[in-house]
């Protein structure tokens, strides 16, 4: 699969998930994976796991504006750019976000998520 | 010097060069950089300075929000995202941006871009 497919597809499993199982998104992380998110720095799937299912919002709906992806490098890696929109319920206006990937390849032939930063734009 | 240092003072300098000399961003990459800006892929440094320098908008000046980093991997490079606004001479409004930085380190215990992924927001 060229790059920029193995990225869509991950970045529709990672929202979609997000938005209906956050707490299926452990399976995406693993031991060594960070994750920074409004600049809260988190290690390991089930610190990243306890950050994101207690996040002060529930019910909420991303919409993807862009995607980018580049190789990281000689280990395989891929990094992937994403902005959007985040529509939290109950809330009038979508407040926009950015989030960076960088994904690393499992032994499976999968990829799992090492480094992940997330920033609100409030746009 | 702290990941965060070095981050920050990347970051500040890669503006007020793209700001005051954009001709003198090509130092901070090489041979195997890519830039992604705003969906168009460009390779190489000289590549990477011609598409820069050839953007429809000269004066310019970037005011930077948030900037998050964490170490890439074995390899000892640097993720850096920064979100933040682009204000552009003549324009009433500001853009706001969001671009990632892939930070390798050079012999010289220097960092050069190796991947710079660039997306407004439309804020």
């Amino acid at each position: 699969m060229e790059a920029e497919t193995v990225a869509k597809a991950f970045v529709d499993h990672y929202y979609s998930t997000f938005d209906t199982n956050r707490a299926g998104l452990g399976n995406l992380y693993q031991e060594n994976s960070m994750l920074t998110f409004e600049g809260i720095k988190t290690q390991g799937f089930q610190n990243i796991v306890a950050k994101l299912t207690s996040l002060p919002f529930q019910l909420c709906q991303h919409t993807i504006t862009t995607i980018d992806c580049q190789p990281s490098g000689p280990a395989s890696g891929m990094l992937v750019l994403v902005s959007g929109n985040l529509q939290l319920a109950g809330e009038q206006h979508a407040l926009k976000f950015g989030q960076m990937f960088h994904l690393m390849p499992t032994p499976q032939g999968s990829f799992y998520v090492f480094n992940d930063i997330f920033q609100l734009n409030y746009g």
